[in-house]
């Protein structure tokens, strides 16, 4: 890890041995109940990453902003779902994306909603593909898989400027459990729900294509896919503290980390001062309401091993504590000197990942390469 | 607010005046106690707002990462203070910044912080300025203000290579306080410590200009500045929810919102969904231990006027959920129907900020601005 001494601090660096190994596995999940990989680009925003993800197999992608759909769709992707409830005011730029040859996904769970697409299209003569979201687990979005709702959106779907492409959802409340008997749960929940949802619709008279589900707890927890077209996850490309306490991923797997110099001790406290604080780790403390509460992050070497009960307990903003236990006599300054390197790894892959423009991966022949990411909407 | 509906959501809108307002009231108190102000313009990364400071009469900047010395000192500012612990490998960004006319000043609290900055200095024939960080609330770095550790650092900054500038301190547990009473204690201990650390040094033979004090609720409330050459303060030019707990601003006072859309709605629960999540409030929950837990942010209409008692009280991504309360009969799609756009005031500006590319500055005429920010190290 020599390459990493060289490099400014805080920097966001990713393990690329790691991340082709979280990759090939949910691949491998996937291939072998027999549906679709449509991975969630949100996590990395970054082309060499789902660049990765393509080439091990997945079939378009995920996306969570128009922004998102439009940087893959310059760098050669077509097929993309854009997950989240359309906006009226952003069908120009879904639109032009279209236009140019995109296969855009819009996702609605209203009349509303469904009536602002298909109104919109047909005033531009341009049909749209319209997924309905469907809620599977009361955790945020969707209509009810009963509901009677579900149909009039299909309904108001089924007209010129639109057209029902299939159901989506996504059972985002697996994040809430941690034994393998409640993954198992909620996914098969997540899944039979949705497979339900597209039944009512097709004894109804409309087309339902596809059925897209996924979330990477309930990715990794499936036990058959009938009935299912294709499964979506985002943070397995790099796991993280949160999915560790899930119990999807070891700390080993997590391919995300941030490296930060020591620049001050407060030896009573038993406290390194390092120059990643919350800007360089993210607010994020998804372990908090977890079994294991790593604070802003679990600290390990340059070499990426684990320092146990070494957590950053404490974030300013440019500013890390980091609380070790020091063995009797010996001096906090001697062992982490200022200037030590160390590596932290997030609670959510996710949120720390859009702290930065850039990833610094590391390659499995040890040579260093920067991958570009971008953010904004 | 016309000029609001045009805009994709989710946007960072700052309102000029109050931001204005905020930055006359601020400058107001530090001249009126007759030191300077340097504002940390950490918060805002946009030059548009730290120019408006200076126009005010605010004297150099304060910055967190040498990217923002960079990125101001480009844009017109010679005296620059890096308030962070110096790490030995920035030492070539910041040496090139001096080289090239940049009065940067850095900070240390350690004697091999020290050693480092003055070998580099030496080998160079640079003579760096060197600023010792005091710890007069215990919440994070800094000297103690009566160790032998002050004098050892001086000591090793009184040679060739580096200077003794002066000390600077920044007591940030006064945002754990939400009385005027418990603010000026805290104000008096920050400043008080901070010149008892500057006289220990100039009784034992050092020279120490400058004595550099402050944060945001601690500035607002000092009754005298004797001994103090500067107040340093960053978020008050935007103000947020976390402040306004403290008791240093009110609601009417925040410039920096959030413009968001509403894309969904679950009537049972009395929830609206916008297409802003954490990736735009960012995760920060700083209201949550204070007395008044805010979410993840409070919602104001689109003119900026608070509804009462409706809060973001979840955030996926990109989905926030907000909760409301409905009069009996009346219908949550008809008051807030699909398109809907909100206003959020966040928790805490510097990190909701910094999840955006730029700011839509709404100017005091109506019209609208884009004002760029950056980000990264």
């Amino acid at each position: 890890m020599n390459s990493l001494n060289a490099l400014q601090t805080p920097a966001a660096v990713v393990d690329v041995q790691r991340m082709q190994s979280n990759i090939d596995r949910m691949q491998n999940q996937v291939n072998r109940l027999g549906a679709r990989l449509r991975p969630h680009v949100k996590t990395s925003k970054s082309w060499p990453v789902a660049q990765a993800q393509i080439v091990a197999g997945a079939q378009g992608v995920t996306v969570s902003t128009l922004k998102e759909a439009e940087q893959f769709f310059e760098a050669g992707v077509i097929d993309i779902l854009y997950a989240i409830a359309m906006a009226p005011t952003k069908l120009d730029r879904a639109f032009a994306l279209c236009q140019r040859g995109c296969c855009l996904k819009l996702v609605t769970d209203s009349v509303a909603g469904a009536r602002a697409i298909a109104e919109y299209g047909r005033a531009k003569g341009h049909t749209f593909e319209v997924w309905i979201e469907i809620d599977t687990d009361g955790h945020r979005s969707g209509v009810a898989p009963e509901s009677d709702l579900l149909l009039e959106i299909a309904r108001e779907l089924n007209r010129v400027g639109a057209r029902l492409g299939g159901v989506m959802t996504h059972a985002g409340s697996s994040y809430d459990f941690d034994t393998c008997e409640a993954l198992l749960q909620i996914a098969r929940q997540e899944r039979d729900l949705a497979v339900r949802a597209a039944h009512r619709l097709r004894q109804a008279g409309y087309a339902c294509a596809q059925v897209s589900i996924g979330s990477t707890p309930t990715a990794l927890s499936y036990d058959h896919l009938h009935g299912v077209t294709e499964v979506r996850a985002g943070v397995y490309v790099f796991f993280d503290l949160v999915m560790h306490n899930v119990g999807v991923c070891s700390t080993g797997d997590i391919a995300l980390s941030v490296l930060a110099s020591v620049i001050g001790h407060q030896p009573e406290k038993g406290w390194l001062i390092v120059d990643a604080g919350w800007m360089a780790m993210s607010r994020d403390r998804g372990t908090q309401k977890q079994k294991q509460d790593f604070g802003y992050g679990q600290v390990c070497d340059l070499q990426g091993n684990v320092l146990p009960s070494v957590l950053m307990t404490g974030a300013n903003q440019e500013h890390g504590i980091i609380s070790v236990s020091i063995d009797e006599g010996e001096a906090i300054e001697q062992r982490y000197p200022i200037g030590t390197r160390l590596r932290i790894l997030p609670n959510h892959a996710c949120a720390t990942a859009a702290q930065y423009p850039a990833y610094t991966a590391i390659m499995a022949d040890g040579s260093v390469e920067q991958w570009e990411r971008f953010y904004g909407w």
